[in-house]
């Protein structure tokens, strides 16, 4: 009987670098993390891949999925439903695998309410100013967008201390070690 | 200012290795862990060295300590006094080292009470059977003391479901890098 994963959250506000260094723990860790693959009704674009980068579905079906609690947590975003399905994440998490979600606060809220052995990680910046420079650095932003997402990062800052753990991320070598710790410390945890 | 550092007591039954995995860990933690050294008024052994081994106490100076609330935890065998100053402990977290308390479980459930921010963890033995042979093998007890260690095990054994983390020693390698993940984990932990 393997022993059950843990389940953990992974948020941050956007340009913080949660997703490389999320990718660099499943790098480390060999194949002992699954990370979880959201579903979404938005249309597919050229570097997307079905089951990779999402699952694609029609809004009826992600609706009957919600209904019939095959969602573990949802937000709607301009119009689309993104959200991430239970089984994949059930089926890992009991062969024993730890499970990642790289979502968004909201998400992680429901999370937290809906799934009580989840392990909250919050990535955050070393500063303010940090972020805001990496937000310029990767170009890929215009000015507008990038005073939005700003002001977004100051309410998921805000959010910050409904986290059961904080990395900063610094170094990424660091912060990707950082995950793969509190990943092996749960397991270390006595079950109440 | 220095981050807090963290206190974590280490349990678990004679003969498990808790002793071996605590000096690697502290070797491996270069400076970072500050291992919390015992006050006795037993009287010294040829072994033994004022300030390494024990720090060694009168009766009197002893029980003015506990008056005085200078002992962390302490508990009586065969007629002498042993306990955990607590200045060294406080001084070291103060300086954002993690402290590791080796104490057996009664003066852990000491600390449990008294110090809301320590961390427990219980080093096990892969088995019941496996202690008993790791007990044998270090040939430095009589059967008679052999017997009265395994049965004091079954007591501490009985104690485990109390503390936060357990540490299977099966490879000490293994297992002093977890005594090493736990203390990481909890300064990762957002603090309430």
């Amino acid at each position: 009987m393997a022993k059950q994963g843990t389940l953990m959250v992974v948020s941050g506000p956007a340009g913080v670098g949660k997703g490389t260094i999320v990718k660099l723990a499943c790098e480390k860790a060999e194949g002992k993390i699954h990370l979880s693959i959201s579903a979404t009704t938005r249309a597919p674009r050229p570097i997307d891949s079905e089951g990779v980068t999402y699952y694609f579905k029609t809004k009826e079906e992600f609706q009957s999925m919600i209904a019939n609690n095959e969602i573990l947590e949802w937000a709607e975003y301009v119009g689309n439903y993104y959200g991430t399905p239970r089984k994949p994440v059930e089926d890992a998490l009991s062969r024993g695998l730890d499970v990642i979600l790289e979502i968004e606060v909201q998400g992680a809220m429901q999370i937290k309410k809906n799934f009580p052995g989840a392990v909250l990680t919050f990535v955050a910046p070393p500063s303010y100013e940090e972020l805001e420079s990496r937000l310029r650095g990767r170009g890929t932003e215009t000015e507008e967008q990038i005073l939005s997402r700003l002001e977004t990062a100051k309410g998921e800052l805000a959010l910050m201390e409904e986290y059961d753990y904080v990395v900063v991320n610094d170094r990424i070598e660091q912060a990707s070690d950082d995950l793969i710790t509190i990943l092996r410390a749960e397991q270390l945890k006595q079950k109440a």
